[in-house]
């Protein structure tokens, strides 16, 4: 049996190798039903509306993803958890546009269900990434 | 005795008065030592580098600040909670040019220490707010 960090950092491999396949249904199964995605310049949204820009993602026509979390904490408390990562994504379009490189930290908190870790709410606060 | 839901109420109404009225050490009694603030386009900030940005922003030429925290959400799990607000602030140059209006989400974690709430993880997903 891992330990609840183990498990959450399982969790992120599982979500970053998913993401990067087009797995919707993996990613989703990830997410708790009440779960609350944050980000600047836009409402929050929920489970529903984080799955339609996931399958609009999985079209042949969407830019491909590579990304990278880096986590620097994870603080078990019971069957809740609070990690935070440093974050590093590039977008890359299939019409051979230049690809968008964003970087920056995600908070999030996470929760367990039955047994099983789920993302719950999430902060991400990724920018386009600055040259080198 | 206030439950830890309002007395977590009461440390984010203690914050927001104390910020508009540059009083960094009621602010920073509020900050637990080992604290780290995230936010898009800087690396983490902890207490240190946060107590120079609120001594800065206490001298007479600095702007003002008027702010507004909604709390969305506080959930509390033994010694840490987690809270998300719809934040929004307006910063009064005192040189007479426009003021800059800000706002977006907060997802915050605070932890019990002493009896006493602290913020302990912040992650501020502020954009310049949209006109009306």
């Amino acid at each position: 049996m891992q330990s609840d960090e183990a498990q959450i950092r399982t969790l992120v491999s599982t979500w970053m190798t998913a993401t990067q396949a087009g797995d919707a249904d993996t990613v989703l199964s990830l997410i708790a039903d009440d779960a609350v995605f944050l980000m600047p310049g836009r409402p929050p949204m929920h489970k529903a509306e984080f799955a339609e820009g996931m399958k609009a993602q999985a079209t042949p026509s969407a830019p491909s993803f590579e990304g990278h979390s880096d986590i620097q904490e994870i603080t078990v408390a019971g069957d809740w958890a609070f990690m935070w990562a440093k974050l590093a994504v590039t977008v890359k379009p299939k019409d051979g546009s230049a690809p968008m490189a964003r970087d920056g930290h995600t908070l999030t908190v996470l929760k367990k269900q039955n047994g099983k870790w789920l993302l719950a709410r999430d902060a991400n606060m990724l920018a386009p990434a600055k040259p080198n």
